[in-house]
């Protein structure tokens, strides 16, 4: 039994996605318990030129529609990137994961032999098998990553449980 | 054919490694141009509480030695963390990578059903299988994420290419 695409793209990232919608509200709580605005963290970046954190949920978000369509070779809807609130990115979570359940286990079959190009190196592409491996993960968890690591460096009381979310323990 | 376990844990995992270490070249060849010690990164961080860039390494390297030992019921080598030096970082990369070689690929048959313990819940135990997904996977990539944001926030000049590495992309 091996990790599917099934699990490893369209449940985990939900429930890490769902991780990060719990992070953004802690940090909608510490605002608002400290008086501020909460869209003030909004622009927040790690370095002058790296993306701020709404841009790190909007790709958060845009990678795992990404993963789903072209893993299964369909079109993706096109969301706007014109959220300006914190709430209005809790609804592009949601819209995200309501895209990602209309798609079923048996959509994915046939996924490693996809061919997923990137407009920016035209005329080339990788196999959706290489993709989900060495590309959608560790860019999916690089964005979250980096959304969390925001928050956390303006203050966010914030763990590494807030990322991870909870595990199904069970007793020895 | 989906990803299998050594795919995902042995494979990508000592390729992040590897570019984790380039970009860590990037730092000292940065240091070095700019004429201070290179050694000075270690230290730093994204929040006053979050680990400094050497813990971030240090983590990152044992995130994988962890992930083949306990999905293969095996003990690993103890690392000191002693390093002091960019330098001596390389080698713990490299010590890492030179014990994930060790693993054969059916070294991790059966790995779904090793049970994974953390000293921080006695008792209690994930399933192999959850652990790959949910826990490994997600944990290396936030560290690897957390030592190149350290670093870009620094100024060093790094781009995602040098975070996921060369992809292997074939003629349309």
């Amino acid at each position: 039994m091996q990790p599917t695409v099934n699990e490893l793209v369209v449940e985990q990232f939900s429930r890490s996605l769902g991780n990060l919608k719990n992070i953004l509200k802690k940090a909608q709580t510490h605002a608002q318990e400290r008086k501020f605005d909460e869209n003030l963290f909004l622009q927040s970046k790690l370095a002058a030129d790296m993306f701020p954190l709404i841009k790190q949920v909007q790709i958060s978000c845009d990678i795992v529609k990404a993963s789903c369509a072209r893993l299964t070779g369909t079109t993706p809807p096109a969301f706007a990137d014109d959220e300006k609130t914190m709430v209005e990115l809790f609804s592009r979570i949601d819209k995200t994961l309501d895209y990602v359940k209309t798609f079923a286990t048996n959509d994915f079959k046939g996924y490693e032999t996809q061919k997923v190009s990137f407009f920016w190196n035209p005329g080339k592409h990788i196999t959706g098998h290489e993709y989900v491996i060495s590309y959608a993960i560790p860019n999916f968890y690089f964005h979250v990553s980096a959304a969390y690591a925001i928050l956390r460096s303006n203050g966010v009381h914030l763990g590494k449980g807030d990322y991870l979310g909870e595990m199904q323990w069970k007793a020895n």
